[in-house]
């Protein structure tokens, strides 16, 4: 549902929007820095079965990353210089949410695609279709999350020490995504006015993130962190 | 052209051969290791569009995995106690073969899988056409390479420094994948049988490796190192 879907049924944001390209050079730029910390986070398997299963994931970035990189493309826009002004906060946030056990690592790798999915699949219900199709190809399910719930969900089942320290790491990870997701809003103008017309006002971009936190909620009780 | 197609134009060996299931699990940690080391060396990347040509490549590395985990299973083989012979000889090629530079982490990308890929595919022709195609898929160029080339062979235009080291550079890992490559042979009888049936004998054998020696120097010279 999206986030005016009881409003109205038809797009308010055209495909020509100005945002729409820093919507995609944001989603393009997650992709990368998913990406390379995926690739860092597996170091810390105790398993080829775990790095394997990251590895998996960082593929599935990537070819999400080449979709929009012929979106863009066929926009007539330059990747690399339109992901150039979101590069600080998406490195800021991996680096305040580096994981220091392999658990952590895979608490990360679901629960923070999770919590930009939510976000940017609220939005894509007001994008025009063409849009709004790219969006939900790049934050689709690959079905690669199932070793993360089970290693997890396991592991806390055992050990409540590992259960508290893993709920404050989500707790953690939520705040840090909130903070630099407003960080980057603050700072461009076009992808904000987007925002702000995706969620019909600024009470309705409270009520997104009010959906997310209950979203975030759920996914930790997948985890078994509830 | 296969190491015996001069001889024969019918494939010699059978999809049911023992060594086909190790032919697919080396294949497979190959991709896994590769995907890994990219990972890592794209850390010496200066700028964004070099990490992002490295994501690329193991991007595709893991597409590549997942058909052979795919044809692994549907063989009745779990990939993982497959893979596990492999682990070391690779990731022994892959200590060996560190990259210092950045230079030298975008010769090893190229040349490493070029190398592999000589291999495979000249084995490929003496093999029942279900296997040699899943071979050949995994082994496709994927048009990537040409940002690699184009890094390099202007890098080396302008400093023959450069040049000198990476053509020592080259030749090691020319000589360190031969060594993993015999090493791997060494320890794995059904592999090697294959391998041999493929090349006809052990003059075959001596002829296979002289011309990778041959293909290797031309990749050199595409990179701008002769």
């Amino acid at each position: 549902m999206g986030a005016n879907s009881s409003e109205s049924l038809t797009p308010t944001i055209a495909a020509d929007h100005p945002g729409v390209g820093e919507l995609f050079a944001v989603l393009a730029y997650g992709e990368i820095s998913a990406f390379y910390r995926l690739a860092e986070d597996a170091r810390m398997s105790p398993t080829l079965r775990g790095r394997v299963a990251l590895a998996r994931m960082a593929g599935a970035e990537m070819r999400h990353f080449e979709t929009l990189e012929a979106t863009l493309t066929a926009r007539g826009q330059e990747i690399y210089a339109a992901m150039a002004p979101f590069v600080a906060a998406l490195d800021d946030f991996h680096a305040a949410t580096h994981p220091s056990t392999w658990l952590e690592a895979l608490v990360k790798a679901y629960v923070g695609d999770g919590i930009a999915a939510d976000f940017y699949l609220e939005i894509a219900d007001s994008l025009d279709p063409s849009v709004a199709d790219v969006v939900r190809e790049v934050l689709a399910e690959t079905g690669h999350s199932e070793f993360v719930v089970r290693e997890v969900s396991e592991a806390v089942a055992s050990s409540k020490q590992d259960k508290d320290r893993l709920m404050l790491w989500g707790r953690r990870l939520l705040g840090e995504a909130i903070t630099q997701a407003q960080y980057v809003m603050a700072q461009r103008e076009e992808l904000t006015e987007l925002v702000i017309t995706a969620s019909g006002d600024l009470n309705g971009i409270a009520a997104l993130f009010d959906r997310m936190q209950e979203r975030h909620a759920e996914r930790m009780a997948v985890l078994g962190l509830a």
